[in-house]
């Protein structure tokens, strides 16, 4: 039964069905199709959705069965957003930021340069009003929208020779999309925005001195060790990039208040799930690629500064629309708030407690 | 319906049940009583128990109702855990150290001085074993638990004097229970174990000349702002501390797939939600006592070097004990690891970036 067909039927039948002598559950079991911006298997982000889909199909008890197709299985990876909204599909994952040409606030639902970590994006989505921007931007496209997996910071990447200043970045050629992209050619980088497949070829060739990719787990899978040892573990690009499970807003409006009370949940068990599978799994592959030989730098202070500026001249560019200056100003008012207690706190904690344990 | 009656009838009563014409879930309603360590309305810990109860409810389409019982409503903080193994309770929300009369090894699904964070006490729960070995606790008891809540990194606390070296300790009438407070006696302090109605009292005529609690959000509410301005934001004693949802475990078997589901899922986003809440309202806060006068302090290196050695003293009393000693070997070796790669990436971006942006 295809969707528009089960949304008439229990528009009409709801009450004859509770006069049948069969179980009601029977009655509203569904299948939803998700789809998702990821390659079937790619670590860290299809196990994600994967898991949000085992989740609500569990906790359903069967009355919901999320089908995943993952990208090019039935939309390419940046088809999803439209296929939900026209109801080709029923739900998305992936990362709203690949949606900034829609509305740029998408990019704080993933994460923007120079901004949020992971942590701090879940204080402002679950407790200052994200969430509710979030579903904000999901009313204008017909859109219900949660977080739903975070990969941590995002590492600086791989350089084929040191940056010590500011200066060294002109005319780098830098494989980087993205706001940081974007950032990044205003510290005068070359950048090139290469998909995955062509990354290790470009790089191993000369053609291009440096890329990020994700952190040390996927970096490592794609194998850039293998061609320069100098890796900038912070990086400014990406420092907590969340994903999202976005539902037709009709679909979802159709469902019950437990279903819909179970994609909820499911999505936000799900996002920081993944954010410590991620952190547990770069921390292993740290260990891994140094013990290969790898050496971990840090971008001097000069550096920063001119990421930090950069960043904030990409920023103001999206400042006249109204709803990204709301967003923009929501999502940094609680993150300086949140980030003022964390760092007297968890900060000092952790440096001192590593430096007395020598970790 | 008691629930052992209810158990009877549900095991004898499943084929017949399916004859009958109502709709099957109105067969399986259930209502489990869920008892807390916390005083009704006690911020973030009484609120997430609650936040629990209700989702679990919620999302089980009523096939599961969950009736919170707080401290002393059916039974003291500290008997719930007897209250749940003997069945008078189906499941406790509180925080595992109480019990570590029980189990020393419970204290590492709480926080141990000098332990892990919370969000590397996630990393091992969900990522590195952590979970199995909650599991396996349980097992001894007939509990099946989960972690669900933590308030982060506990504040150092509120002294009446400066503590410039560890000789400061020597003698000090300090308010800590638990481990850290074990700790703390090591390092010469003496140790107050005072309930929380008769901390502020106890430090305003001088009878202790410190206390800890949680942090800005809860100590605030507890008015030491009032007595001293002296606050030492990042403690060593609860640098994480965790609460737990545990089901008794006949009471758990008993259930649907889908029902044991829903609880373990509506732990585990309860556990996430509670952290940002925490660490939300702790950054207003910290704000709001900075603003009326109250002075961050940090302690010197010397003394977090005396509070890592008698942290460490402590442990080595329980290592005699086969399952502590592997918990605290599978929870130290997991911390290390994930701690690596957060201080080379968020630990360096977020100092690099609250510097630039001024926070």
């Amino acid at each position: 039964m295809d969707r528009r067909s089960f949304l008439k039927t229990t528009a009409m039948g709801t009450a004859g069905a509770a006069a049948l002598a069969a179980p009601a559950y029977a009655q509203g079991n569904r299948t939803l199709t998700l789809v998702t911006t990821w390659g079937r298997g790619l670590a860290g982000v299809h196990d994600v959705a994967q898991r949000c889909a085992d989740k609500i199909t569990a906790m359903s008890d069967g009355t919901l069965s999320i089908d995943l197709k993952a990208a090019g299985e039935l939309v390419g990876a940046f088809e999803v957003f439209d296929a939900v909204t026209s109801g080709q599909a029923d739900m998305y994952h992936g990362a709203d930021y690949y949606f900034v040409g829609q509305h740029p606030g998408y990019a704080y639902f993933s994460s923007t340069p120079f901004g949020m970590t992971a942590q701090e994006q879940s204080n402002w989505y679950y407790h200052s009003g994200g969430a509710e921007l979030h579903d904000e931007l999901g009313q204008i496209f017909g859109l219900k929208s949660f977080l739903a997996g975070n990969s941590g910071v995002q590492a600086g990447g791989w350089y084929t020779r040191e940056m010590n200043s500011p200066d060294d970045f002109q005319g780098l050629k830098f494989r980087m999309p993205g706001l940081g992209g974007q950032a990044l050619g205003k510290m005068g980088a070359s950048v090139q925005n290469l998909p995955g497949a062509e990354v290790y070829q470009a790089l191993s060739s000369g053609a291009i001195e440096g890329t990020e990719w994700i952190g040390p787990w996927a970096d490592e899978k794609m194998g850039f060790q293998e061609i320069t040892k100098i890796y900038y573990a912070a990086g400014f690009h990406e420092p907590g990039t969340g994903n999202s499970l976005a539902v037709n807003r009709d679909v979802f409006e159709s469902l019950t208040p437990a279903q819909q009370s179970i994609i909820e949940i499911a999505s936000a068990e799900a996002h920081h799930w993944n954010l410590a599978q991620f952190l547990t799994e770069n921390g292993r592959a740290l260990a891994r690629l140094q013990s290969g030989g790898v050496q971990v730098r840090t971008f001097p202070e000069a550096v920063w500064d001119a990421m930090g500026a950069a960043s904030d001249a990409v920023t103001e560019e999206n400042m006249g629309d109204e709803l990204f200056a709301r967003i923009h100003t929501s999502a940094m008012e609680s993150m300086a708030a949140s980030s003022a207690w964390l760092s007297q706190s968890e900060g000092i904690y952790r440096a001192q407690r590593d430096r007395v344990r020598g970790v």
